[in-house]
């Protein structure tokens, strides 16, 4: 019997300029997608600067945790690249030069017909007892430790340096301690129901399993629930899958939009060209927001016929046709409204359905009956018209991301 | 005499999400200037998954590394958010439940109209001694702990509701512990320039400095001049910056549109206010986006009076007046139907200034005689109409961010 739970790894990052607000780390991303492919889970990324003592000591730390420990930059032949020494300290064991590194560094500094500055003999320095990793496309070369049964993989900072390094060396030195076990992902979009609501109707089935686990995730683009699943072969791991998934799917019925990572916008143009469906969007307190996600989608131009931005009364009534009195009876932020704009723009564009929203998305404008917040999505197509009131939570921006994600949702459902 | 080396900071994200190959942790990113700013540096950022054992040893050993920890997300309502209690173990404080946040979190669903649900409960549950942080955004309280002459922070996962509760609360309770560098970043931010001109016209004189640090970044808001500068007391800090950002503007003229943080669609706003101008779009390839980046400002109902999306040849003629000959003759994506475009959405919608766009976004739709890429950009006012050819590299999103870009660029200059 092999075991069941995959080797846990955690990812330190080297780099004072990682530490700033500007970067972030990307090769933790590309190295979880191929340790996970290996059956190996990430359970902890670090980033800290060029700080030797302190690097010293989240290795120390990191290895009492974690099976396998994979760092990357900090190997540089200047003054601050302080991974070699900061990991001769932690794991007690001293840099020696390795010769034929350093015959390769000074080669790779010949055929450009350069002499190799003193600086980078630095970079021949490897720990004692550990296997030197080549590298193909930089001075810096990497090394495999096996420290007290800790699995240490160092690796460049760049990320063309670190991919080739870990593809071609890290690879056959990891696979024999996956123990087999591997991990994939599966992830459910869910639209027209909140974060809580999703949590509540599937809590008592997703509780049920340990493996795959289960994380339930707000985005703008709706509810994402996260299946991770692990074992021993693709066809246990895709049962389990299957399993938790299907019983999901037939908690929350057509909510579940899509279980292939599919954005909202992309499986309702699926569902237009199907059904022969043509779209048209009058917007207020969205803006343009639910024109431009529609229109993200290559190939929108089949069925999107095209949206109105209309943002004052004066737009509404001059590009929508919207009655004046209607809007001084019952005000832009209305019911009445909301239907009214998405049946003029169904029927000045010709579109089969007509998708409208207005709304207070503040900071000013709210009123105590018309708070910010309040949106009402209306809907129109050949045979009737309907709206929704809603109160969205949150500043101005998540305000209309809500009400666009919403007005997508109520589309979706009248297309299926 | 103020202690020199500023107070030492870790950030933890918690969140399994954030352990995938998908996600980045951008929170770690505002904070880390929102710290710096207060002269704390961040010298870790760590982020793990909803394990609650894994965090505890993990707050357990930053807390004798660091003197101010930040924590973020893993308090929502549900089983899988495990940072209270991690928080409760590690720093061996039992969690008690505080009536006055369950009586917010009440209110909170009973103004829109809800009971609250019964794991919101949860939420309610703070560290007994911390203060409570009050979330004016959504339900989960923050925390902030003096812990044994340690600071720990820990904050809500959504950006803003943690943004909005650091500004507020955590910062009047950092600022006494912090040290005696500060330091203070300055962004320029330009409009109508790529990334390589902005560079070549002020790498002479960006690089005879030190202090501030220079770096330029380009961003879907156009490209930005970043400067870092520190010192001991704001006014030597703000002289460096003054100094170095005063001479970039000299070489970069008005192009640099904001010194103070402000989006492009922000000063377009302020200066059509001041001037009394009114704005119209008019958007095929950018389909909405114009109007969204518009309407994303608090107020811009003031100056903007709307947008058609007209994404087909049919909505063109409908929507805009388009005549069907000018598309047959010179085809949607030409100089004469932006300009076209742009007179006839200024006219309709009785603004005093039109823009349009219209463009190739890809991967299909292109020609040998229009690519992928060409984009057109138009600009009428009462007196005058012009247009600009543009061919914008990289995927359909990156042209379409390009073209919204350059346009509002346009509408800037024509403010000014």
């Amino acid at each position: 019997m092999r075991p069941i739970r995959p080797r846990r790894a955690e990812i330190i990052a080297v780099g004072s300029e990682l530490l700033t607000p500007f970067r972030v780390d990307t090769n933790s991303l590309w190295l979880t997608e191929r340790l996970n492919a290996l059956g190996i889970e990430v359970v902890v990324k670090m980033i800290v600067g060029d700080d030797e003592s302190l690097l010293e000591r989240l290795v120390r730390e990191a290895l009492t945790r974690s099976e396998v420990i994979v760092m990357t930059g900090g190997l540089g032949p200047t003054e601050d690249d302080v991974t070699r020494k900061a990991l001769s300290r932690a794991l007690s064991r001293p840099l020696v030069l390795d010769e034929q590194v350093l015959e390769r560094i000074r080669a790779r500094f010949a055929r450009r017909g350069l002499a190799m500055p003193k600086i980078n003999e630095r970079q021949a320095l490897v720990l004692e007892g550990a296997v030197v990793l080549e590298n193909r496309h930089g001075t810096a070369p990497g090394m495999f430790v096996d420290h007290e049964g800790r699995a240490l993989v160092v690796l460049p900072g760049p990320p063309t340096e670190m991919q080739a390094m870990f593809e071609s060396e890290v690879v056959p030195l990891l696979e024999p301690l996956a123990g087999g076990v591997k991990i994939r992902r599966r992830t459910l979009r869910v639209a027209g129901l909140s974060e809580s609501a999703v949590d509540q109707a599937i809590a008592p089935i997703y509780t049920q399993y340990a493996n795959p686990q289960t994380t339930i995730l707000a985005t703008t683009g709706g509810i994402e629930i996260h299946l991770t699943a692990s074992g021993v072969t693709e066809e246990e791991i895709e049962a389990r899958l299957d399993e938790l998934s299907d019983r999901i799917e037939q908690a929350l019925g057509a909510r579940v939009f899509t279980t292939r990572g599919e954005s909202l916008e992309e499986v309702i143009g699926r569902l237009a060209l199907t059904k022969g469906y043509t779209i048209a969007v009058a917007e207020s307190v969205t803006g343009g927001l639910i024109a431009k996600r529609l229109t993200d989608v290559p190939g929108s131009s089949q069925y999107f016929r095209g949206g109105i931005t209309a943002y004052s009364d004066e737009a509404k009534c001059a590009l929508l046709g919207v009655p004046a009195d209607m809007l001084a009876t019952h005000g832009a932020v209305s019911a009445e409204v909301a239907e009214a704009m998405a049946r003029r723009v169904k029927e000045s564009l010709g579109a089969t359905v007509g998708v409208a929203v207005t709304g207070v998305a503040g900071p000013g404008g709210g009123t105590s009956e018309k708070p910010v917040g309040l949106v009402f999505i209306g809907l129109a197509d050949d045979v009737h018209v309907e709206s929704h009131r809603h109160w969205f939570p949150g500043d101005r921006a998540r305000i209309r991301e809500l009400a666009a994600q919403a007005a997508l949702a109520l589309l979706y459902e009248r297309l299926l």
